[in-house]
Formats: C-alpha cells, sequence, structure tokens
C-alpha cells in the first residue's frame, strides 16, 4: 500500500480537544452523577437572533422555487455579502474582490498553508491555537519557530530578537491568552513583517469582542498592511455560526511572494481548487446580521459573553489567582500557583468544582503553568460556575 | 517575501471553466443579442424538492431556539445522517463510523491528496476531472501518470500494462466522457489494486444516474474494496446540492497504509484539523431528503435530467455525431470528426447555436478530438438545444 504522509507521525498524540472529550468521559464514568460545565472549548450557546434565522429560513424557501434556485455560486462567495463585510466591518480599507468567503476560519487557515512551499519558515505565537501548528506540519513543513507570548513580555515578542521568519501567524484578540494587541504593537508588527519580508496572517476570529475603540479589531487598521498581511475572521463568534459554518478571508491584491508575483492570484486559484465556496444558507443568514438590526442583536450576544466573562474573572481573582485576558476577549487567562501544572489544574477543576477547563500546556510550552476559562455559556451555568470557583 | 509554493507555477493557466467563462464573456461582448444556453459546466437547475425545504427550514428555526441551538457539530458529522447513509444507500457495507460527512466532494478530494507524502505516484483516467491533477500537483506530488481512457479501450485501461502506482483517482459513472464501469471491470480493478498496493479513490458523485441494476453505484459493492478503496460521493448532483453543499467520504477502517496503520486514523486527524464539520442546515436538508419521500423526490430530479441526456443523445446522433455516455450518466461526450479539435468545436457549437460546451481537452490530452455536453438544465432549454443542434 502507498505510504503514509510522514508529517502526520510527527504531531502530537492527540489534538487538544478530543483529549480533553476521553478525560471528561472518563470522569464521568466514575462520577454519573457529575453536573458538567463546560468552560472548555470555545463554543458558543446563545441561539441564533431572529433576524439571521429570516435570513436562513428566507434563501432556504427560495432555494425550492423555479425563480430562486441558485446551484453552485462563485467561488469567493457572494459579492453582495462581501460587501457589506468591505463597508460594514473594513470600512473600505479592503475590497470585495479583496474577500473570499468560505465554510470556516480552520479550514482556511489550512488551505492557506498551500501558499507556501515546504521550505517556508513559519513562526507562530506561544501559546496558540493548535490548528498552526499541525496545519503547517501536515502540509510538510518544519515544525514553526515558537514565539514565547506570556505575562513577562507583555505576550508580545520583542521583534529585535526574531530570527528569519516566512510566514507569522498572528491572533488578537488572542486564544488561549486573550490578550489583545495594542495599536503601537501592531503598527510595530506590520513595519517589522515589511524589513523582514514577512507574510503575516492575521487571525481576527475574536475581534467582534473587542469593545474598546482604541483597540485595533483589524490589521488593516494599520498602515502598511497590505503589503503584509492576511487577514482570516469569521462569524462563528460574531453571531453564533459556530455550527452554521461561514468565514471569509482577506487577501490584498498588492501582496507579492518574493518573486514579485501575486500572492492574491494564487490565492484564488487554491480556493477555487480546494474549494467550491461555501453554502448559500449561511450566506442569506449573514446577509441579514450585517443589516443594523442584524448586528445590534449581535451585540447584545457579544455582550452577554463578556459579562460572562467578567462573573468568571471576579470569581477567580477573589479565589486568589492572577487573569489575564477577558476583557474585549471571550477568554481568561490564568496563572496557577508555583508548581502546578496545567493538567493537574485540569483535573482539580474537574474533580472539586465539575468544571471543564482547557489546560494551557496543550497551547504551546509556554502555556505550561496556566489554564484557560471560556466564557461561552448559558448565564445560568457561568453564575453558577463562579459560585463553584468561590466555594472551591 | 516568502516564496511561492513552487507548484502552483507547473498548473495549467486557468481552470477550465473560468477559461470557458472568459470566452463565453468575450462572444457576448462580440454579440450581446446572443440567447445563450449553458450545456457547459455540470451545475443542477431544479429547484430542491418540498421535502428538503421542509428540512432546511426546520432546522434553521430550531437554530434561533434555546433548545434547538447548537454550536459546532462534530468534525465527522451528525450521526444520524451517516447512519441514514449507511443503511439507504451502502446497505451495511460501509458503518455510520466510516462515513466522513464534508463541505463538497472537491473539497474532500483536496484533503485527500493530505494523506500521501511528496513521493507518492498518483495515477488518473485520462480525461478526467481537472481536481485530481490540479491538487495532486498543489500538494507537492509530480505529475499523475494518464491512463488514455477512450472508445478504443471501452474507456478502461489495460490493467496488465499499468506501471506501480500509489493512489489511483477513478470516477464512475465518469466525468467527462459519462462512462460506467461495469461490475466485472470494477472487480478487476480492485483485484489489481489490492495486489499492486495501490489506493483507490473512488469519485461516486454520479452514481445516482446509475438506473440499471446490474451497473455497480459504489465500488464498495465489489468484494475486497474495503482493503483498498476510498470513496468520494455528494448531495450534489443527486438532490441539487451543488450551492448547498454536502458530501461525503467513505473511509474503511479496514485500509492500511504500507507500514500498517490505519488510514481511517490519518484521515480522523487531516479531515479535524483542516475541517470542522459541515454545517447543520444542510445536514438537515440531506436528513428529509434520505427519508423514503425525499427520495422519490430526487428520483423525479435524477429522470428529469436522464431525459434531457437522451434529447440531446438522439439530436446529436441524427446530426451523425458518435455520442457516448449519456446513460447511466448525465454526461455525454462527443467524437468530433476527423481535424477538428476541441476548442474549434466549443466555438463552432458556440458562434452556430449559441450553445456553451465544454472542450474535451481541458479534461486531458485523451480528450483531444471530443466535447462533452452535459444535461442539466431546464426541459424547455434542452428542447430548444436539442432543436439547435439539428438545425445547425
Amino acid at each position: 500500500m502507498p505510504e503514509r504522509n510522514a508529517s502526520i507521525a510527527t504531531l502530537k498524540a492527540g489534538y487538544l480537544f478530543p483529549e480533553i472529550t476521553r478525560r471528561k468521559e472518563a470522569f464521568l464514568k466514575e462520577r454519573p452523577s457529575a453536573n458538567l460545565i463546560s468552560l472548555g472549548i470555545g463554543d458558543t450557546t446563545e441561539p441564533l437572533s431572529p433576524y439571521i434565522v429570516k435570513g436562513l429560513v428566507s434563501i432556504s424557501e427560495a432555494l425550492g422555487t423555479p425563480k430562486g434556485y441558485k446551484g453552485y455560486g462563485t467561488d469567493q462567495g457572494e459579492f453582495n455579502l462581501r460587501e457589506k463585510i468591505a463597508k460594514k466591518l473594513y470600512r473600505g480599507q479592503i475590497t470585495p474582490d479583496e474577500i473570499f468567503l468560505a465554510d470556516g476560519a480552520k479550514c482556511d487557515l489550512g488551505r492557506l498553508q498551500l501558499l507556501f512551499g515546504p521550505d517556508t519558515i513559519v513562526a507562530i505565537q506561544d501559546p496558540a491555537y493548535p490548528v498552526y501548528v499541525d496545519t503547517t506540519l501536515i502540509s510538510g513543513k518544519k515544525p514553526p519557530i515558537l514565539l514565547p507570548c506570556t505575562p513577562e513580555n507583555q505576550f508580545f515578542p520583542d521583534l529585535a530578537t526574531l530570527p528569519s521568519i516566512d510566514v507569522l501567524f498572528w491572533c488578537s484578540p488572542n486564544n488561549p491568552t486573550g490578550a489583545v494587541s495594542t495599536k503601537k504593537q501592531l503598527k510595530s508588527l506590520v513595519d517589522w513583517a515589511i524589513s523582514n519580508r514577512t507574510i503575516l496572517v492575521f487571525d481576527a476570529a475574536y475581534s467582534h469582542f473587542i469593545q474598546d475603540p482604541d483597540l485595533p479589531k483589524s490589521i488593516f487598521e494599520i498602515d502598511g498592511a497590505d503589503q503584509c498581511a492576511i487577514e482570516v475572521n469569521s462569524f462563528s463568534k460574531m453571531a453564533g455560526f459556530t455550527g452554521v459554518r461561514l468565514s471569509w478571508t482577506a487577501v490584498p491584491k498588492t501582496l507579492k511572494f518574493n518573486d514579485g508575483s501575486s500572492v492574491y492570484k494564487d490565492w484564488q486559484r487554491i480556493s477555487s481548487t480546494f474549494f467550491n465556496g461555501p453554502s448559500h444558507i449561511p450566506q442569506g443568514g449573514a446577509l441579514a446580521l450585517l443589516e443594523d438590526e442584524g448586528l445590534l442583536e449581535a451585540q447584545k450576544i457579544i455582550d452577554h459573553y463578556l459579562e460572562n466573562a467578567a462573573l468568571l474573572k471576579a470569581a477567580l481573582k477573589e479565589k486568589g489567582y492572577t487573569v489575564f485576558g477577558g476583557n474585549n476577549a471571550p477568554y481568561l487567562w490564568i496563572k496557577l500557583p508555583e508548581g502546578i501544572d496545567s493538567w493537574q489544574a485540569f483535573n482539580h477543576f474537574l474533580r472539586n468544582s465539575e468544571l471543564v477547563t482547557t489546560p494551557g500546556s496543550g497551547f504551546g510550552p509556554s502555556g505550561e503553568g496556566f489554564l484557560r476559562f471560556s466564557s461561552f455559556g448559558k448565564k445560568e451555568a457561568i453564575l453558577q460556575a463562579a459560585d463553584r470557583i468561590r466555594r472551591s
């Protein structure tokens, strides 16, 4: 039989979340009466807003009529939706042509790896969303360089000391640390990328949680980003689309490879070969979401999750933990007491408080000694979780 | 800036269908009054059936309620849908666990490339769906070996003369030739694959057009296929889901790499890293489709397209063309008169009959001298097209 892709063998055993599921299930076998509250995987819990549902139903019904039926859409997604994204979310910094709609940020992060050959030097924040490492390895590249981002350096590396990097994945608001890069930080990152000829893949999937008007929601708010950056974004956390599936990637036409050829053109080719456009139905929902009324409804849901974050943060602080994140971000990143490692803390909260969290070490070596709390949840569950933390 | 993926430069300029679009648009500029009928890209034209729409609407509405809301689904897709596919479409030859739901056959064909390293020797039928070549190259492998499949060999290669092949993409009913592999042919292919340690990637996206009960709809109807085959299939052509996006890949747990490790496990890892599960909404539609009533409605639409094929075939034969396919398949493959090449014939039908077709050479060198007609279309358009062919 054929050889397997040798890179697969180099992956760490088990993607983080399946591993958590396994441990959770083992615990439930041991204590079937447990009333677990999940603060683990960052999954939305609030129903889709009425305006979005109207959009989904309306396109579904249209597809059942001779006049409203559409077969294949364009690979990039519907123009009017891309136009709305450009106008409402980018205020013209990105054109509709530069937006590629897709079925998920994770899926596009994987496809983006195909832009670059096997000798590409990739770097990531440490800790980081595990998909950056895994897609880098599976696509045949060397393991990424890890840039420690910890409380000691305000979650931002010393750019003057970095080695040569071709592609840097950067996530803000950060998953898992909840750190949000400031305008000044992103400006220095863009300047560094341009002078070091690095492409930034900017993951803005949590940007909708940014409420502070001084914090940039998009890398394209920074001068020069159109020379060095690609942005991946999603409706998942913005509007509860985790299971509806709709995302986008913005690739400026000005972005070039070292031979002067267009990144945009290669991305067009890759996405029309490995993808076939997103489903019409989520696009109908997103069109409704981007109406003024839809955006107001979405904001209420974001407010709900941010309130959750504040409740959990207060409880954890009361217990004496040092807590990062949770402002302008859905994740809390707690520093564990000396001598307690991430999986020990995971087990502690699982057994003592019946809370599922995410061990920081699952996100990279610099995540060791930390635990991530997600603030996605129903209000009553979060209130109960906060109470359990206080009583633990 | 980073280097581009060098493989991209080796792709033929322009994916076939964008090239056709460009030529079509140029023609429309020249003759704005033209009343083009598209028999080009294989895109469905009949509205979704009422039963499916009910399924789509019902899940959309549920997602707007606290009780019916679901965030992330499982990466493999909903179990009850996989169970229905296993039961209704595989009659137990494949288990629900071995089915991976996804957002399109094209997308999974691309992801399947990640199972195999860069030294893998890939082979394809010639002519073939261009995505097999393009995903092979972009994923860093050498160009596939082309196995000519022409009227001379009954669209089936002489297996005794084949070189060493690691992975063979095989499509039946075939796109573009409309050829359907017989049980005997597929049995010899499976036996050959097992003795030559080849993995077959069997593309069954058009299997729902097979009406002859003696022709196999799935590679898993063949003894031994669970030792050597992966099957990619889709709701696109079965139920008009081209723009709704839902497909599946069946990977038997018994399938192994040369080191004895499990293909299934690597595929699980790849699809949970590069994909996040299909949208809940199309899955709601497919659940309705797989009810008895839904399947009856789907059959009516398949009958409609097969009638179209018969109408076009009769007209082309009347004009003296030798026509292959169109029985148990939506595509007609016409042999052009000596000395006429595929793009010339494309231009002929465009200019003389205002019909858009697909030049055979776009599918590979053995497609030169042929033209593909798709039978997807509204009845009145097909009748008019048949009439124009007769009058041409």
